[in-house]
């Protein structure tokens, strides 16, 4: 890619563990990707505010989204500063010294001031954009916003403009003396594993709410009026691969 | 438990979906056991700054540490204002429509001003809870700071005063005319899980530098003086139980 990178700048120099540092806005966008939610902090009165929200990355912009009447988006909307963060936890490093110890991750902080979205297909798309983050190919399986939940919906964007990946990989790092101590010492990996699919036990004739038998039609108390199971989507199935390759 | 609930305060009362609020202490206290990484927001000049980082809960007090160097920590131990963010997520709630998509999560937010630990045995106290809290038990397996390293550590004390929890359970919640649709509804459960630990492979002896057949000593180029692989803790390989036990 010939992108340039993000300028660096007071906010985004990395004071210390520069080596960790990165700038190029391919990793900044694979990070954005790999999150499923970031953490958006900002000022009120001179007192910071730090909420979680789920959010989409589409080219070189973030978009959030919440309620009209949401105070957060409100305030960003309102123009105050923001600092968006996502951090993905890789694994827990262990050295022999407690005072080494340390975490494999990786993380993106982003400064800047959102714009509210007022273009309704921006908005639209905005949002499509935050489902299919959360499991790609779902925009495709789920009705599509009214007019009226747009009206109710408040999206802001933060161009990507300044701000900085950080990265820890490998293996502990020991003071040299400490090579002989009998501790354990390396990395145990942790990973955001999806569990099996749990259909809504609120859909009339799903497998959680009368059983497999439901499905075959065969006899029992379920009659023709109520819809088959639904079998669970390949994107819900193939999950983590389809999000890894979208990070890629 | 007979501890009374966190205040209300202009900050901490939900302003939405407040029946997804918790004040009590117990599930603030679960959730910030169960949480890796804390998300630390302050505001420098007026511009808002978020950082991930360890944390350990000690009784009514969340700790945090730093070099001494370390900007963030520095802002904190001297007054600013800060709010330190735990999420944990818990699943995706796909819903009928797009709108109504959601994540199944526990959060809490805390307010106040830390002050830096000057006292070396709460210091030293404070560093053995944050590496015990990545990995319950390891601070009996690993070397304790010594005086030139809690120098040159910064560690503050947030006390538990001001904040709440916000916790999503559950199914999904469809309007009801979406009901009949043919989108796939439900949720699909997410847990951060460990794979198998990695050994550090700049130990001498270690299983993964030089294959198994060093720890039965027979024959090959591993002499006497190489230490034998050390086995892997149990406080690994029983990880997730030992930290959800840790959080209840």
């Amino acid at each position: 890619m010939s992108q340039p990178s993000l300028p660096t700048t007071d906010r985004t120099r990395l004071r210390r563990k520069a080596e960790r540092g990165r700038h190029d806005r391919e990793t900044v966008a694979a990070i954005l990707d790999a999150g499923l939610i970031c953490h958006v902090g900002f000022g009120v009165e001179g007192r910071p505010w730090v909420f979680p929200t789920t959010y989409a990355r589409v080219g070189e912009v973030v978009y959030l989204h919440g309620a009209v009447g949401n105070f957060a988006l409100r305030t960003l909307a309102g123009g105050a500063e923001v600092c968006v963060t996502v951090t993905l936890i890789d694994g827990l490093v262990l050295v022999r010294s407690a005072f080494h110890h340390s975490m494999n991750y990786r993380s993106v902080m982003l400064f800047g001031v959102a714009q509210p979205v007022i273009d309704e297909s921006e908005k639209r798309e905005a949002l499509l954009a935050i489902v299919d983050h959360m499991a790609p190919g779902r925009r495709a399986d789920s009705r599509s916003p009214t007019p009226e939940e747009l009206v109710s919906t408040l999206v802001v964007r933060l161009p990507i403009t300044e701000g900085s990946a950080k990265v820890r990989t490998g293996p502990p790092i020991d003071d040299a003396g400490d090579m002989g101590l009998s501790h354990w010492a390396g990395v145990l990996p942790l990973r955001l594993v999806p569990g099996t699919p749990v259909p809504d036990p609120g859909r009339p004739g799903t497998a959680s709410s009368v059983g497999p038998a439901a499905s075959s039609g065969a006899g029992g108390s379920v009659g023709p009026t109520q819809p088959a199971p639904l079998p669970t989507p390949s994107y819900l199935t193939d999950w983590a691969t389809l999000r890894a390759a979208d990070a890629t």
